[in-house]
């Protein structure tokens, strides 16, 4: 392992990040592939719906039957039939004549449109009036309206949500081939941390980040592999790092804010096997000590001992990688865009997130920073998201516009 | 039940729906925390971290020993000990003196400020140089600064982020009292809906809202009870019903865009047990055809068959219902302020839901309209939310600023 150290800007490590491969597939029931990234392509075998339906209840027609037709002078039509939910319309419409129809009911040969019931009235069983005109088309959804046979309707990569589990429903693709969620294993180092069922003795404080990481992963789709606390020593770290990385597509060590610690955990990635260190510092605020090294063609995250710090580098470096690894197309996740409440400075040469909490305000959404030192939780609960101000300026103006990363 | 058509607004349903009582609670572990709604006020039982804790790798010291320390006038300490990482300082620290401490560390006795490392030198094993003042303070946390014995940190009806978890691990709050998920039981009716899994006849459709609905649920924070589809037939129907509101907190029963479903889907409710029909129609678009009845204490949902309008009064209605009786105390959901990208209209009398896709836009975020009627699920699939236009006007211009509610 190269031994120098090497600060490297916010994109360069997103650059570095995705350069791991991606994680495997695996066929899913629809059931289990909301939320999952889709690895193939989706076509419609059909067309959908797959025959002209009628978006109303009323009576298809030829429309040129009612052209002209109005209050004063409706049209006369025949009933000639009715069309039963779900069953082929046996009746043809012709000239002159209309047939009783549901919505979401099968249009009948010869029709062209659908009039409302709202614009009909009985005369007698076999005759109605109708008192508006309407077009051909009108009330009738095409048989490919909502897609054409062969027609791409999802791409691979995309994730799928309520809606497009739904369309995958309605051309009856039940089982879905979505990347697997890649593995994620987490554990805690520094010999003061303890867990959090344990009272902490003096100079002790309890594992915040195995419990925020794994939170986190599994909120980006990921599954956590909680390894706990190990000791700050080479050897019991060295042994669970290798047989976390056998079990998991990446690891994530936290905790390593003292030199000591820090000084360890790069001893340990240094002796994995096929290691490389490719970052060991970001020129990002909070998060500055962060690491990312890699063995074989496993990514290893090191990242700071500080609850708060390590959310914010979780957010804006291992969250764009997981999604990397996981086989989705979509970078960056959930922004809101928002007017900034006050000042905020910055130092030239670094990238800061300023954590904010979102609120409504007069005429656009106001991005308020919340104060407090980065390693305390206080300043993560009462947050929404994050602001980026960029490294080449040195802060933002009250009333800038800005965009918020959402947590 | 009482039997006339009744109509009401958005906010009159919204009104109706809060009516509900709110689920039972229950006792998780930290893990299965996320996501919940507390119903519990959390208290710190200690205060946070408990001790005062360097933020530095460096020496602790007095701060008056470096008042007016330079570069060129460096004040000399005596090292007078070193703090262990997890430990209680041993070592006193007096005017004159440093202690060495790990970021982390808790502060000896007498330090009141930490030195930073990169601005001391060791001029032998026992004396540092120091090249820069600090203040008292500097470099410290306080005992209680992350929250002080007794201070509430999180309300009941909050719900658990990873950084809530996070805090709740810190103080060592390994179980926690929550809402139960809803149990939402879904259920489809139509005569003319198929399984996804089978091929539809002509005049046939597959079932799509029981797998939209479902992962709406689950989205946000319910238990789906998939039903499945349910003749159009009296006695089933309502013997499906009552079993299900056995299982379940609430009903969703989808399907019945035609006279003839919505009909029976009214009998059905007015068959149950102690039923009341609190809103028969509401005046949205989509979704007019939304039924609200009550069976004991339970609400029973008629959606809208069309699957785009069933999720649009899902977004609107349901969810906000769900995380009432859910216990939670956030309204609404995620919303994205954005200009429109072009002119709308809508009718006096209704509020209108106009799907939109997000786009990143010059100065702002901009809401671009997503045309196709109702019933496409295609017009879902394009769109990240929904724009809502109020009752009273007809309208929106382009450039207006919306806010757009999230998916």
């Amino acid at each position: 392992m190269r031994e120098f150290f090497k600060v490297v800007s916010l994109e360069q490590a997103r650059a570095l990040a995705v350069r791991f491969g991606l994680v495997g597939t695996e066929a899913v029931g629809l059931a289990g592939a909301v939320g999952r990234n889709l690895a193939e392509d989706i076509t419609a075998p059909a067309d959908l719906p797959g025959f002209r339906r009628s978006t109303m209840d009323g009576f298809a027609v030829v429309a040129a039957s009612t052209f002209g037709a109005s209050e004063a002078a409706p049209a006369l039509l025949d009933v000639v039939g009715e069309v039963q939910m779900g069953e082929v319309a046996t009746a043809t419409v012709g000239r002159g004549q209309a047939v009783a129809i549901p919505t979401g009911g099968m249009a009948p040969d010869g029709a062209d449109a659908v009039v409302m019931v709202e614009h009909t009235e009985h005369l007698d069983d076999r005759t109605i009036e109708v008192s508006r005109p309407v077009a051909p088309g009108d009330n009738l959804i095409a048989s490919d309206e909502d897609a054409a046979a062969g027609q791409v309707l999802l791409r691979a990569g995309q994730r799928i949500r309520a809606q497009e589990a739904g369309l995958l429903a309605a051309i009856g693709q039940v089982e879905v081939e979505v990347f697997r969620r890649p593995v994620v294993a987490i554990l805690s180092t520094g010999d003061e941390i303890v867990p959090p069922e344990t009272q902490p003795g003096p100079g002790q404080v309890r594992d915040v980040n195995s419990t925020t990481l794994a939170a986190l992963v599994t909120q980006c789709g990921g599954r956590p592999l909680q390894l706990g606390i190990v000791p700050d020593e080479l050897e019991s770290l060295s042994s669970t790092c290798l047989s976390a990385l056998a079990q998991a597509d990446t690891l994530l060590i936290s905790g390593g804010s003292s030199v000591g610690t820090r000084d360890l955990t790069l001893a340990v990635l240094h002796a994995l096997p096929d290691a490389e260190l490719l970052a060991h510092g970001v020129a990002i605020r909070p998060g500055k000590p962060t690491i990312l090294s890699r063995t074989g063609d496993k990514a290893v995250w090191g990242l700071p001992g500080h609850a708060a710090s390590a959310m914010v580098v979780f957010r804006v470096l291992v969250q764009p990688f997981l999604q990397h690894i996981g086989g989705g197309d979509q970078a960056g996740g959930l922004r809101v865009s928002a007017r900034l409440s006050r000042n905020v400075v910055s130092a030239h040469g670094r990238t800061d997130f300023v954590r904010v909490r979102v609120e409504p305000g007069q005429d656009s959404v106001r991005a308020v920073p919340v104060l407090g030192r980065s390693g305390l939780l206080r300043t993560m609960v009462g947050a929404h998201g994050l602001v980026r101000i960029d490294r080449d300026t040195e802060g933002l103006d009250a009333g800038a516009q800005v965009s918020v990363l959402l947590f």
